[in-house]
């Protein structure tokens, strides 16, 4: 199992505030589509073994890659989703979910509560463009990557990361957006011995 | 200078047909638009030594990274860009491009005239989930990675590749879109000794 966490720092909760005629226009919600895009597809096929959190303005919506149906790859049907499963908030009661579709989940909580709930077996990496080179690390098979969007991790998270991730590891030399970290992230450890094939 | 060629397949010249609320619908030419971000983006900046060549349709959609100046990352905005450039291709006269853009060119072309225009300075290489691993390969200074839509290249393309592309590689174990293809590319190209950082 791969997760990833990324916060998106000015998505609006309140799915009335989502255009899908205008997905940067809401927070920039088209980065946080285009990171669930790159965590899940492959080609014909989908990541199974996935899961993301979207941490959005005191809600998490959570993506389980082995029960997905309506997940597509373009951004705006993945708007859509994060948009229906926002208007769905309100159906979740303290620690329990709403799950508006099949593999879409949202309740309550924030990047604290996410990497509490990550559990002790999983190793936490915060992807960030001053760390560690990715080449360098071995691969966990276990590992949850944290992200931010196109802003930067606040100072409450980053006193969050400290104390919960392991490692800070850059995927290269130039600063990526997020979902191009995850597709790196993901090729680094699909990638194991590949070279020597 | 880093050159990419997609071929969209059922991606219409005819722009009338392209909506911006149906971009999958347009011959998947969210694919297309996908391919131009993973090409161009870095975070907070563009890579400006890198052009795009879109296949499409018996045109040829050409993206100059040095002179762009309204791509935006979203995949809407891309898709505007390249409806209006489909849009102005009769204003094409000949081998004269039309430039209804900064940086965005449309001219006739396929696959063919693409290749044979790439320059014998540049090294082609066939993206494909069959080639030889890019770990083992030289890292080229002036590759041009010529990779296909959600489709597989057609036996007439790949006897132009045959005649034309220096290698096949793959990038990875594990078959990725095309967008996802080109992360990666880039990336290997990025972190020549990198790991040793």
């Amino acid at each position: 199992m791969r997760q990833f966490v990324v916060v998106g720092h000015e998505v609006p909760a309140a799915a009335e505030e989502i255009s899908l005629e205008d997905l940067p226009g809401a927070g920039r919600l088209d980065v946080l589509c285009r990171c669930v895009n790159s965590a899940f597809f492959l080609s014909h096929d989908l990541r199974e073994s996935v899961r993301v959190h979207l941490v959005v303005d005191g809600y998490v919506v959570r993506f389980e890659g082995s029960e997905l149906r309506r997940l597509n790859p373009d951004e705006r049907s993945t708007g859509a989703l994060i948009r229906d499963a926002l208007a769905a908030r309100e159906n979740a009661i303290g620690a329990m979910e709403a799950n508006p579709s099949p593999g879409v989940y949202v309740g309550s909580g924030d990047l604290g509560s996410t990497l509490e709930a990550l559990g002790e077996d999983h190793t936490v990496i915060q992807l960030h463009e001053a760390g560690d080179p990715i080449a360098g690390i071995d691969r966990p098979s276990k590992p949850a990557f944290v992200l931010s969007d196109h802003h930067s991790f606040t100072e409450a998270e980053e006193d969050l990361l400290e104390e919960h991730a392991e490692t800070r590891v850059s995927v290269g030399p130039k600063p990526l957006h997020a979902d191009h970290a995850i597709t790196v992230a993901h090729n680094y450890l699909d990638t194991d011995g590949y070279a020597e094939y």
